[in-house]
């Protein structure tokens, strides 16, 4: 199986308050396109566009959220997600070289798209997600 | 002053070994462009492109590096790196909202282009690099 990463679709960025990171990063030259509410995941999303790409701004919305217990020990950087062509091949072909993926099929994200995560031991330390474009 | 973000130039990713980390990011999709040892800052650096961005392996050559100091905290991502297009006009844009800049004037980064960091503090903890094409 083959696929191709084509680009780095967004960074998520664990922050305990979404206005007051929003109007940091305004600061700092980006703007705001879109803001969410993920009941599944317990967060409230800010995508702020640059270039191909989105800063996602995640505030947790409950004690229980994995953003929660993240910014329990830090905040800032929690996941890059990259956009592949096939996420299932993608998933098979690492599967086959050994890398360690925290979730056995596709889920729905936050958008509606398939995505799947890697653990970050087999990323360099990097929590990375993989995100299939709805067909 | 005013000034563009233009796209996410790189994640600078800290890593203990960037042979090891290299193999695992080949085992996800990705592929080595380009490998410099940037003396001044002593680290050994891997550019892995994806879409118009790039993942950078950051290897400490020395312990005196921060990338060393990072590493005693923990591996993985250590910062982003944007592109913009007129370095001082942002920095002059940013300082008079309040930013908190660790560089008072652009320096020369790895590339021969100028550069300036972010206090994490004014980037919802994130570690930004500002970065201006040379000209």
């Amino acid at each position: 199986m083959t696929f191709r990463v084509l680009k780095i679709d967004h960074l998520g960025i664990a922050v305990p308050d979404a206005s007051a990171a929003t109007t940091a990063f305004e600061a700092l030259g980006f703007h705001v396109e879109s803001s969410h509410d993920v009941a599944t995941e317990r967060v409230k999303t800010v995508f702020l566009p640059v270039g191909e790409s989105h800063l996602e701004l995640l505030e947790p919305t409950a004690p229980s959220s994995t953003i929660a217990k993240f910014l329990e020990k830090r905040s800032g950087l929690h996941h890059v997600c990259v956009l592949v062509d096939d996420i299932e091949a993608a998933m098979a072909d690492m599967r086959a070289k050994g890398v360690q993926l925290l979730d056995e099929t596709p889920r729905i994200g936050a958008g509606g798209c398939r995505v799947a995560f890697i653990h970050p031991r087999s990323a360099a330390g990097v929590l990375l997600e993989l995100k299939e474009d709805e067909a």
